[in-house]
């Protein structure tokens, strides 16, 4: 039996590369329409895993995803980063002076935001995703419309490139977080996601960040989220290096959760290094 | 003469209503497409002062905003926070049953969220803003069209209200910044808000948060936004309580300077405590 995972999107969206290159094609790929779908799916035993993007090296963290992994009780197992390059494409025969609209995901808009300042007439619609946005280009079939995608999405929905590699930094990377039923309890991961929430009043973060430089671990990153309900309060989403099998690590783990008011450990995995530099934020100590 | 205020949107929009409630209604209203238009119109002169979206209390940062504060040189010189309360509207005669396609600000979607999974056959469009959805939905005049924004919106607009309140949270409020000129160098500012990066290498997030409790300043917020060009690399925008003619301020914040590599003040300027709760997130110490 093959093993299914599921992605936000539709063939040629970003996910589903990311997708392939952690999974390799010999699996069912599953498509839902939003983000959320991902977990009830998960819900549903019709997946195994669940692929979600959850940040990009230009724009920033992809915050409702942040949210749903706070809210459900799945674990991240893995991760993969992809680089992303952005083309502006339409229908067949459409020139660049064609276009008067154009689609694409709020952060890929972002991501291409200094392309498109030298083209203030065109409308911008921000879309559910890239790669929906290239379906729906080639659906409606007019000339001015345009949608910023993957060159793969202008080929499977066979539109043509007007402009290439439109998005401002070179280097822009998506982050995709690979989630799944059970923690990784092996000794392979090397990298550990917790969400907390100090106390309102008496709370102290830094009290809580303390025991990651009193035990010589490394912070990769902070998230701050809103608490639903209680305006201005925080919840932090941490990462950092450490196997859970670790002494140090479970005893610095069981002093941040003993001094958190919101404690979720969202999972131990092995961080993705390629060719991406990913160095600490903290010193250790 | 009359003060000149810019502000994202168009009549109707929670931006406007926030620049009446600071500003009051005696001033000019220039209403712009884009954020980054604000910081044009500062540039050339035509407004003192301009108004942007910093925060919502359900879906958290305004992203962009945060990164156009860092990128150009004005300073935060106030904030306000207001209650946000969206509808569901669409033309006269529309009923609930007829709404096909549904436009708002992403964060207005998000903001809805709950209501909006039980009209799963909706399509959602995120829009550039929760009024300029109401008077696009005004213009189309069709019946299967609807727009989430605030009941004024729907006055303005002439549209006839679906639904109230359907936000998912009833605290849901969006804090503005007021951003001007000239740093307000008074007595009366009593929060501070910097952005800094620490080095990549050998750098301490750690370090830099010790001097807020080493000098007991109460730190009452932290945003991480990547640095462009460099992967998974991230400014901190920090608030904290404090007037810069403090001497202990004053002392705390050169520290925090000279622990980072990268530093820029945003503003000093007075904190909005209305109704709504707002603490610190560290132990005074």
């Amino acid at each position: 039996m093959r093993i299914k995972v599921g992605f936000q999107g539709v063939p040629g969206s970003y996910s589903e590369e990311a997708l392939i290159n952690y999974f390799g094609r010999e699996v069912d790929m599953i498509a839902v329409r939003e983000f959320e779908d991902v977990f009830s799916e998960l819900d549903k035993n019709t997946i195994e895993y669940g692929v979600l993007p959850i940040e990009n090296s230009s724009t920033g963290a992809i915050a409702n995803v942040y949210d749903l992994l706070n809210r459900h009780d799945y674990y991240i197992v893995g991760e993969i980063c992809i680089k992303v390059s952005h083309c502006l494409m339409g229908v067949k025969g459409a020139k660049i002076d064609d276009i008067e609209e154009v689609y694409s995901h709020p952060q890929g808009l972002e991501q291409c935001r200094e392309y498109l300042s030298s083209h203030r007439d065109w409308k911008l619609i921000p879309y559910r995703n890239t790669a929906v946005s290239a379906e729906y280009v080639n659906e409606k079939g007019s000339k001015s419309l345009g949608a910023i995608a993957s060159k793969r999405a202008a080929e499977l929905y066979n539109l043509e490139i007007l402009a290439e590699n439109i998005n401002m930094n070179d280097t822009n990377y998506t982050r995709f977080a690979i989630i799944g039923k059970e923690m990784d309890k092996s000794e392979s991961p090397d990298k550990i996601s917790i969400v907390i929430s100090t106390e309102h009043k008496a709370g102290c973060l830094y009290n809580v960040l303390k025991y990651f430089a009193e035990n010589n671990i490394n912070l990769l990153k902070i998230e701050s989220r809103p608490v639903a309900h209680t305006p201005w309060e925080y919840y932090f989403y941490i990462d950092y290096e450490g196997n859970l099998n670790d002494i140090t690590v479970i005893n610095a783990t069981k002093e941040i959760e003993r001094n958190s008011c919101y404690f979720k450990l969202l999972g131990n995995y092995k961080k993705h290094v390629d060719d991406i530099e990913d160095e600490g934020l903290l010193c250790k100590a």
